[in-house]
């Protein structure tokens, strides 16, 4: 690959800092990515804990006002193991269930170490609380996102229209995300590399690591978004990011609409599909912001003459 | 089978109400349900609009204190044709999309028919409203449940511990329920069938019609719950019916906490296995209360040494 | 008082159950009502706790689709003690901040005993749990509502458009509530006296008492409402009961906007005046459906030509 | 007064921006400020709308850590007239009800005047938009807070623990508010005045107009806070900024409670006198991040021998 990043200095806001390296629409890049707590590959804290980024990354041909569509080619994972939280986030649970969580919350938490078996395409925990776990080995991206609109500089807690922390699962090999671009240049930040994730992230973690990130930038054929879109083989997505969840919902379902609109549907008919066809996935139940998305099968688009991918027009 | 029950009288609340019929834990039997609107297979209406039910059933050898359980064996769809509004609901996108939607909420909605293809096992919209749509048939019951407690006649509008109107798209064939017994004899109601829906009844309907449903009464091998579980070929579940989907959430949450350790994890195990493994579904989110299912892959279970079924030492 | 009723039996639900009691709109009646735990006003336990309710009383003359108005002339306490709960509700303090209350949400919780002083007006804790407390003496009534629509019988736990567990604490003496009817004769619940709360019950209680209540009955000038709204001295009210909190200010604030179109306001002069003078009051918001009140000065009605109270015409 | 600082440049986020001014903690200083669409006190567009707001004041003696209080001496109006949105917000109104507001949210909104009359210290509005209405003058800061923490830049449309766009009607002369520090000299950010506003901001504006603050800085005899504290004659306030409303309401209870602890009561004393005695405002239910006060009368603090006032000891 042509560009590779290693970043020497990390954000803990999404916003317009300088460019920490560019490169144009239709390229790729391999960009290495420390994990939520600032270790890296060799297990060396290099930065505070708090999901710092790696970026933001500057791309050339994209301006104010585009799409930009970025694909996740691949996800290699930096080290060998991972880590989580051994318990649930205290908000996942009815209040009167918080007496009964592993852990309390507000208090300070273990980890549970997870090791990562490339031939079974595996993760194994260490069993340091509970039972030895088996489960497959899916890593995803956590955080990422462009430099939001107005000059604001967000956490990476949390997540917007911007993107940010929104762990989602399926934000994972092969996806292709649309993100609204505020600033000339875009300005993508991308961090928070995990091996695996429930839905929800209820625990406050997915299994943490480093990664290194294949990207593909493009000027996505689309105008104006208001939420994130995604497409991957199977679906197509509009997520939102808000608290509480009915508020992510109503942005992801707002925005799947306007999507089958621009995909060739009348308004009644993207209204009927929906009803009948759509799925929801909660990212995360855990952030400051919460993520939904919204998602339909590509085939019943398909079926009916719908446009259902805007990834084939692309530089 | 032996018993086949067709009402004469249907009532909109679930509470305990007269036995309609009687059955015994360990028995089939088939009900016959007309849709929500109260119109049955031959297009007749029966009874007012609003979920009218079918029962309630009382079944011998259930106790106050008892968990239910109650296998879909088969869902027979009495009319070939459904109804479904074309529209979303207003509570489903954001405030300032809601002029935007192709009806307004609070006004009266016209129907969208479809017409089910047994031998494609397909439904096929008639395009009054917008493009002809075709999708496949794959029927669902909206809304079932007991008695609940303390005396209490809870509207079929609605949904709580005691089950009701929970839209939820996997309560379908092959799918065991369990549900908290608050009255000796649990009173079993059952109705508003869909033909298909997708998650979360967003529009307000799934593909409403007429159907017989075989359900099969046991005694479930599980001490007290607090919210109703399941079980289908793939999956565990825990459900909470509420309002904002946030509390629908802790109460799944929570409930599937409990549901773990009862497979034989022990709390530490529960919550990390959890963490990475659980993914949530939205029944829905039209209700006066939201349902969402906390679910896991059985073969999680299964593979770690964990119970994942209860069906097979029931009666 | 012409009609004085001290009950003999007692509902722990809200519904159409056989009149205890029958009165004539334009009648007083002094209505008896035991404690949210049965307790009456002899410390005998006379009923299970969960709110039992004195009622349901019939009022002749008033008919399903009227609006019925309740004023509350006299709140008397039949016991002069009263006892709280010495915690804060988990659902009130973030989920983070459960760990640090004084007792953990889902345990038995003892009570503090408050004793009532008649002369001085006040209430004074006995200091079991932290200090001796004196507080101004400000009887309230927790729960009443009419038999609610299709048959319901809804739990005094909880409340909804009928009324319900409001614990609201201006629903107090000299305050006249307007609710809609459902049912002939509207069947009339009350009960869980108050000698004082704070707003938001977030101990999960008042200061339970044994009290009597003077009733005045009258048929209000109104057209159908949708949520309950009431008028005192300073304000009129409009009232929502749902959960989260958001949707219950949505009722309340779409009432009042209701309400002031029927004192005489056009639609932007209701939503002008909304902005700038409107206030509002939480209620409960530890009850399954919290309540939110919207109020609004009487004077800032009746100083621009608007109708401000709506008892003078009444019987 | 010795400082007097009228501002050539405004942000729209508050954040870590290069200090606009200086002063010393102890020290007056009078800012102006132009209204939340740019426009100042000689009615011209000096800047683009959104909350812009005059500052950053750095002020000396102030820590990282420390708690700022600000006391609003003096609010001054800039203009004899001010401005309101003639309609409700999407949000605060039932989804159905949407369609019956004045105007539809989403839309371009007019704006209706309000005149300013000294004398009788009301606001009359012009009557473009329904009645003409006479309201009292009762001026109020919407939006100010500190540089918040790890280098965030927060937008003005919204609210967080450092402070922001909470449009609380009681944050107004004679108020102190406290304040948790993250950067060294604090950096105050302040604008957005209202001439007056109901409570929730739920047309999404006050009466706006262009004003002057005299503002007294202190650093606050208080260890680490979580959300603002405040104090008047009569109320300790703690306050909560989030959506929901239920999540902004669990915010300023915890805090309160603490803050009760930091007045010297103990955990029970603080839950039992909570319980029966704080009320809630609602400070604006519009803006992304929903505000929730919940106060205490001082009072009920010196009538036990608590502490009830911060303000005494401080320079």
């Amino acid at each position: 690959m042509k560009h590779e990043y290693v970043p020497s200095q990390y954000f803990r806001t999404i916003g317009s800092h300088p460019a920490a390296y560019e490169v144009t629409a239709g390229e790729q890049i391999r960009v290495h990515c420390i994990d939520a707590h600032g270790i890296d590959g060799h297990d060396v804290q290099v930065c505070a804990p708090g999901n710092p980024m790696s970026g933001p990354i500057a791309i050339n041909g994209i301006q104010a006002g585009d799409v930009l569509a970025v694909t996740f080619a691949q996800i290699i994972p930096l080290r060998t193991h991972g880590w989580s939280y051994p318990t649930l986030a205290g908000n996942v649970v009815d209040p009167e269930y918080v007496p009964h969580l592993p852990h309390q919350p507000g208090t300070a938490l273990p980890k549970e170490y997870w090791d990562y078996d490339p031939a079974q395409q595996t993760l194994r925990s260490r069993g340091t609380f509970g039972q030895v776990l088996t489960l497959p080995y899916e890593p995803m991206v956590g955080c990422f996102g462009v430099a939001p609109d107005r000059g604001e500089a967000i956490s990476t807690a949390t997540s917007a229209a911007h993107g940010g922390n929104m762990d989602y699962r399926h934000f994972t090999t092969g996806c292709t995300i649309y993100l609204p671009v505020f600033v000339d240049q875009a300005l993508f930040h991308i961090g928070d590399g995990h091996l695996r994730q429930g839905c929800g992230e209820i625990g406050g973690t997915g299994v943490e690591s480093a990664i290194a990130v294949d990207l593909h930038f493009a000027k996505a054929p689309m105008a104006r978004i208001q939420w994130i879109r995604a497409e991957d083989a199977q679906y197509l997505y509009a997520v939102g990011n808000a608290r509480p969840l009915d508020q992510a919902l109503q942005h992801a379902t707002s925005e799947m609409h306007r999507f089958l609109q621009d995909c060739g549907a009348d308004t009644h008919t993207a209204a009927v599909l929906m009803s009948q066809a759509i799925e929801y996935d909660i990212g995360n139940v855990f952030d400051p912001a919460y993520t939904v998305a919204c998602k339909i099968r590509k085939e019943y688009l398909a079926s009916h003459g719908l446009r259902s991918s805007f990834r084939n027009t692309m530089g």
